[in-house]
């Protein structure tokens, strides 16, 4: 899928780290909610309350899931899971485009 | 405005200057194209090809327009027109979040 149609932006950017972090929540047309956001290259530790469906559109980066000490490269293409109401921590090493689904 | 909707946005982003400059294009029930996009501290060139109409969400900025020596200076709630086929300068202060909507 390359658009989301039929959906709601709000027009107020996300904005995390000071700019290194920005998002847009888009509600899709079946009630759920996504944010399209960008990551600058640096090291962050973000907290979920759902639990949440990482794509990356474009970049690379490692994640450390809740509970694992290994960080696992992920890349242009591919996704991870992150349980709920968990601290996740991500090294971005490139620009990096991403999709987050927020699952019930 | 808080928000677009029955709007259509794109997934991937428009990325300029190393990621301090990114962007999402949406297209809008009426066909219109506008983009919402956030500016990290910094300074730039752009180049219009329609003519432009930028409304700052938040941020400070100070924009030199085509033609003229003197910078302007922007804050949240602002607005500023740039005619199409031309360049004009930003120097942006502080994290800026805005909405460019293309006119025909």
């Amino acid at each position: 899928m390359t658009a989301f149609a039929n959906a709601t932006i709000k027009k107020q950017a996300n904005i995390y780290f000071d700019g290194k972090v920005t998002s847009r929540t888009i509600t899709l047309n079946d009630g759920s909610v996504v944010t399209l956001g960008i990551m600058l290259p640096g090291e962050y530790e973000f907290g979920t309350e759902k639990p949440e469906f990482m794509e990356i559109t474009s970049g690379e980066l490692s994640v450390q899931l809740p509970g694992i000490d290994d960080w696992v490269a992920v890349t242009s293409g591919q996704s991870f899971n992150v349980p709920g109401e968990a601290k996740f921590r991500l090294k971005v090493s490139t620009v990096t485009d991403y999709c987050c689904s927020y699952l019930d």
